[in-house]
């Protein structure tokens, strides 16, 4: 049965809103490969996941975030509702959501199982972070790997029982993949021998399965320098027998615990490799692939990156409001009277600046990574091939403000929730100061926002010709010409000046010294980032007209319009800085400092 | 001696250009009250502040942080170095650094004082606390106590071994200092008995000094509502025999410990007074004047805590400077080879984005945090009364700034510092991240950012039929004429277009309903606050025209055209909303979250 105060997690009617009204996720259901679903098997997966995330994540937020995660000399000891709250998602099938039903799977758009899978980020994104790399080495392993990886290790994977890791970064190359060392050996046998040094390996180690897959990025020995000379290799922490019995150690071992500002519960792991006779590895696909598989799935976990930001937003959010509804401190301007009873603070302008501020950041946020999540169905189940072309170019395009531009805007929302909660906000007695522990990772990983604006602006915009800007740019024309009468008018024209903008700024960029276009990338990524989050809340505000909820419409359009006034401008102002190609960044000296 | 590598906590070159050839503190050596010092004792103060810091602060910096102090049901204790840090820094005469030679004190000008405090901060925000919390409680004695008072308490604070707190907060009334309840009854005897629960009292309790001296606001039973009723009252830890000697303990008794996101070495307390028979007070002053004398005190307590933000933001800035030149990664754009050697971050633009940030923030602000302490020194010591009254209303309208932007900028250089690190920032095995988290309470506590921007526009901009704010227009003038030759010209002319705006802005919001002019107070205090800044950095950029360092002199302007070119347009971009008096956030009504 459903609790019945409204969850802290997600408002669900913004949540149904953006998948129904604004994506028509339903419409999926004429296709093949979702025509055994429907509105209400996507409401079930969703119900099933907002419970599951309540009953079995959120509970032990704060425990786990307190009691780290702990190396005894020869075990890491994780605290026990960890393996608990992974059981019961296992168990309920989330870890197939999206896969075929012959794996075992739900089968459902990406759309709907990554909102439900984002309910459990909002809830604990310390534990959710076991299932998602989960889900990533395995879905690795079906894209990439032979039958026999697939059949040795997936099942086990959906299944729970077995927890994946992505081993990439090495102490000395972080952002520089292409300088990574770990080194590969032919065994002979068709197996490899693995040597080298990996950092930052999120659940490297721990005691919450029998087995851990760590996909590891290396170099077969003599492979040529730089990133076109990196493999992929499944290393698992112990040895599976042809019977699928567990055997031997695997020459994996732990050289130390990270301790983290926050994401606590999560063990961040050094690990060597062969520090022994090398660790016992299989090649995943080609050699020299492994960097363009792992791209492959990088733009769904930059998604899913982009998505943790906004949940830890949304959840800081909803917090935020809740306090400022229930917290009586002073009385508005004008009624002063200290005999009066001290009056909520939302009646606040300032308050509900900072609420509207939130609500703005996390509803955009979100709506972008769902249109995201919907590409990605898209690029994958459209009939048409044009579109499903259209659909991947644009998901290109897409990705690094999809990752970035949450990271920092659904930070600042945490930062304003904890700012709502004055004091108390600063405590660890109330969970804000933890949602902004917890997202301040999402800006470095998975790619640095710096690298996410380099990417956007030396790579994206230019690819094929500059095929999927113009394509970006036709879709936030015609989201104009769809608003172009009505409430959000004002909005649409404003938008279409700042896209105007954003022309001129591209082009004067690309006919520029690429040093200095690409000194300001970061402004370039903020500019565009918020535009595109203007066409996101354009579009909800065109979406909502038919909403039978007043007050829901009428906040809705209150945000949009907070976004437009406040915000936008904001980011316009990058505009001076770019058109002019601005040197200062690229002028100044190391020694100047 | 000195330490041969330089210091994380300042720029000494730069401490000393502020001081020097921007403010001129030399020049007050020609006034009577400081007749007996001289650039070399100014300096030699300095010195040993940064020496203390270096040795007795800075090293348990981090132990305090992972070791909270902790209650065992009858004593809090506290990490041992804190004890030995405030010795050291008591012989040293710290404690009394600008109070008068009968006292004991050094009688240094504010500004010195301070900006020597400020190195204990960057070195150790919360042990610093203990100090500043007691010097504040002195000063608050010295201006409004009794000579009983004075002679009783203060010699036994500046001498370290009492320590004192400020006992304001009540559960229900933090940033409503109106409706606090603490009560105060006459015992007869010219003393009070007082009954009350107090919340956030940072030093509440611990076991680092033989007695504590709370300075507690609460009413007279039957004075009136609101905070025309609150008076002032000590309360010590231990009553004070006639002799000087310790009684029994008064009737304060902590109710909890509170845990909080940063600044975790400093005891933050409930406490309960009068739980039994009521805890012995002392008037301080006249009655119903309590607050009165707390905001008599707190325009250098906001000084104080916008020097904490810059100096967590300066040392922050430091340590990524530091990493950003020694950390290889990745090439510069254009040559990628990966078989050369990877180079120093500092090389990329990006990165020299965020130091530069950094710099622009953490200078452009210790230069506001001095300025403001100069015109303390300039309000106590001017020779000419007029000077003396200009000298306060300047101060009375920048406070607010001086709290508030620092607070928010210097923060955002520790988020810098933190994503400058990548990775290793986000762990606890690197200092940065704790500085951000320290950092986190300056936007809320001594009046939150929000009541800050309501003083700057509800009040001091209007004050005195405006006087203050044309006061500050005129000094900002002036500077924009004396750098209107030479390299900062651009500059000069950008400030007086940003100061047109402003006091376009000013009188629209002035002449507009004050409702909606106030609802965007937060908005307007932003832009005054950037402006006031970039006063500071062409007041810098003048200033350095001599300074016989070309790198630093080339690294001041170049961080001056960064503040004007990235930064100063984005605060510019308030103006739409605040011209039009942008009615979003108050129409915006709780229901429709």
């Amino acid at each position: 049965m459903p609790s019945l105060l409204p969850s802290l997690l997600i408002d669900r009617r913004d949540l149904d809103f953006q998948l129904y009204d604004v994506l028509r996720v339903q419409d999926l259901t004429a296709r093949d490969r979702f025509a055994e679903h429907s509105r209400e098997t996507f409401d079930a997966s969703i119900d099933t996941a907002l419970r599951l995330a309540e009953r079995y994540f959120a509970p032990h937020n704060r425990k786990s975030d307190l009691e780290e995660p702990r190396f005894d000399g020869s075990r890491v000891h994780v605290t026990p509702e960890v393996r608990e709250a992974l059981d019961a998602f296992s168990k309920a099938g989330m870890m197939a959501a999206g896969q075929d039903f012959e794996l075992g799977g739900m089968q459902l758009p990406h759309t709907v199982a990554l909102a439900g899978f984002g309910l459990f980020k909002a809830a604990n994104m310390a534990t959710a972070s076991y299932p998602m790399l989960t889900m990533a080495a395995a879905n690795l392993i079906l894209a990439h790997g032979s039958e026999e990886q697939k059949a040795r290790y997936v099942p086990n994977m959906l299944a729970g029982r077995w927890i994946g890791t992505m081993a990439l970064t090495e102490p000395h190359a972080g952002s520089s993949l292409a300088d990574i060392r770990t080194t590969a050996e032919p065994a002979g046998d068709g197996t490899w021998r693995l040597t080298g040094n990996k950092i930052f390996i999120s659940g490297g180690d721990h005691d919450l399965s029998e087995n851990i897959v760590h996909m590891v990025l290396g170099r077969v020995r003599g492979a040529p320098a730089g990133i076109r000379g990196i493999s992929l290799f499944l290393v698992p922490k112990f040895l599976v027998e042809p019977d699928g019995s567990l055997g031997r150690r695997n020459d994996v071992a732990l050289a130390g615990l990270i301790h983290k500002m926050g994401w606590r519960g999560t063990t961040s792991t050094m690990l060597n490799f062969g520090e022994g006779e090398g660790a016992v590895a299989w090649l995943v696909g080609e050699p020299s692939q492994g960097l363009s598989y792992m791209f492959h799935m990088m733009n769904e976990a930059r998604i899913a990156v982009g998505l943790g930001a906004v949940m830890l937003g949304y959840t800081g959010y909803l917090h935020a409001l809740d306090y400022a509804r229930s917290r009586p401190q002073g009385r508005p301007a004008g009624a002063k009277d200290p005999s009066t009873p001290q009056r909520p603070i939302i009646e606040h302008a300032d308050v509900r600046r900072m609420l509207l501020a939130q609500k703005a950041y996390v509803e955009g946020g979100l709506a972008l990574c769902l249109y995201a999540a919907r590409l990605v169905d898209e690029r994958r189940t459209a009939a048409d091939e044009g579109a499903r072309r259209e659909a991947g170019l644009l998901l290109d395009i897409l990705t690094p403000l999809v990752k970035a531009w949450p990271a920092q805007y659904c930070l600042e929302a945490n930062d304003l929730a904890i700012q709502v909660h004055g004091g108390y906000g600063y405590t660890r007695e109330y969970p804000v100061e933890q949602f902004y522990r917890d997202n301040r990772l999402n800006p470095i990983h998975e790619g640095t926002n710096g690298i996410q604006a380099l990417d956007l602006l030396g790579r994206k915009v230019t690819m094929e010709g500059g095929a999927a800007f113009r394509l970006l740019a036709r879709e936030i024309r015609a989201a104009i010409d769809r608003a172009a009468s009505g409430e959000a008018a004002g909005h649409a024209a404003d938008l279409a000046r700042t896209w105007d903008l954003i022309e001129r700024v591209t082009s004067t960029l690309a006919a520029g010294p690429s040093d200095r276009a690409l000194a300001n990338a970061s402004l370039y990524l903020d500019l565009v980032g918020h535009a595109v989050v203007a066409w996101m809340w354009l579009r909800q505000a065109v979406a909502v007209r038919e909403h039978p909820d007043a007050a829901f419409r009428s906040g809705k359009l209150q945000a949009c319009r907070y976004f437009f006034h406040y915000e936008l401008p904001r980011a316009r102002a990058h505009a001076e800085v770019l058109l002019s190609l601005d040197p200062t960044l690229l002028d100044m000296r190391p020694d100047w400092f």
